[in-house]
């Protein structure tokens, strides 16, 4: 039977989604090891998006298997969420599709990076904000992002050097949110390379700040060079908003 | 100069607010050594409420005096900001009358108690909720709640048990709101004696399990006694929210 679950977790003391090998601090990791001790042999649990060390998750989707039997999708949950320690959580766990795969047939993912533009302190949400702490020019980030919609090669917005398969992607949206002392940009792609959010944000940023024009953005994207780009603004201010199918 | 101050933070790893001798690690002793070496010279912090080890705090408010000068408020609050810890931060400084006390002068202050009343986790409200997750029973417990309200001799509720001084305290209103699985109670006073909110949350708590019936508060409030109330609810679901002067 394959199981689809919904993940939230504050990736502050984590090394990222994705399992290392011996010195195991991951989420998935954290996963693998509660179910392959509630099914007695090993699990492997895929994800939908691998975020970074760092990165939070309000709705990271992942799917296993089990062998038939008759658990209930509550139990598998409660369970989970009893083991887990308590900066990762499960919504909820549901059956699936035998051949559903989070990751490959994931159609959209939203992520949200969120940035601190006041002087004030953020007591709350400093984990879960970039404490940036500038006025922002809005007008000018919503412009150079308007250059990013579409299905481009974004080559100049990822951090894998030796990266051999295809980086075109689609971006679907950007909005840009003006909250209290803060900036939310929500990112809405089919699919995004390794830190391609987190260039996105910083070179944004760098906008805002007036350090870029937003005509810029098109040479960028056309140079296929990450050195074009801007900063990878810091893994806390991100987080895995949704995942749909 | 007398000035006046909006602190928050976020007391997880605070040995609470008021100054303990030698191992300081408390709000007060945080504050008054940034503003001493400020001022170069001793500098002394007096706050609103006195909150435990763990508690939190949106709007505690504090005072200190610095020597006749020409230091601007906002930049007392940005040296603050930028020196203490950021689990700490100061919404705002203004300079206030020389005899203004923010504990004596305080007319009223509201305390928030929040539970998880749901077995879903709260990954990133984790440090600012009791994680009961129970369902509680709302009616029960604003009928119990309407017992508390008024000018009452509160000692059943106070943990201090060599307390010298009246326990006789006024209670204006007590609220209990019901969000997506949290309840929150929030406590207006004139004052409240050591542990009153918490004493209070966790018989309040009792109550809306059905392990008390309302009808007992009258009784608790008449012994005097903290062993006829209930449990003192753990420190991390509190929140000094506002103090009004």
């Amino acid at each position: 039977m394959n199981y689809k679950m919904i993940v939230q977790y504050d990736g502050t003391r984590y090394d990222g989604w994705q399992k290392q090998g011996n010195t195991d601090n991951t989420i998935q990791g954290k996963l693998e090891a509660i179910l392959s001790k509630m099914a007695g042999m090993p699990i492997e649990v895929q994800g939908a998006g691998r975020t970074d060390a760092g990165v939070h998750a309000l709705g990271q989707t992942a799917n296993f298997h089990l062998p038939k039997g008759c658990v209930l999708t509550e139990d598998i949950r409660d369970y989970l969420n009893k083991y887990l320690p308590e900066d990762i959580g499960i919504l909820e766990v549901t059956e699936t599709a035998e051949r559903f795969h989070s990751r490959l047939n994931a159609k959209e993912k939203v992520y949200r990076y969120r940035i601190s533009t006041s002087t004030l302190k953020n007591v709350f949400e400093r984990k879960y904000i970039y404490p940036l702490d500038e006025h922002l020019n809005v007008k000018a980030m919503r412009e150079a992002a308007e250059a990013l919609i579409g299905t481009h090669d974004f080559k100049s917005f990822c951090s894998n050097k030796r990266m051999k398969k295809s980086s075109v992607r689609k971006l679907i949206k950007i909005e840009i949110t003006e909250l209290e002392g803060e900036l939310q940009i929500n990112f809405t792609g089919e699919g995004f390379l390794y830190n391609m959010v987190r260039i996105m944000s910083g070179t944004l940023i760098e906008v805002g700040q007036g350090k870029r024009s937003p005509k810029e953005m098109t040479e960028i994207l056309e140079g296929k060079d990450r050195s074009l780009a801007g900063i990878t603004a810091p893994a806390r201010g991100l987080c895995l908003v949704k995942v749909s199918y």
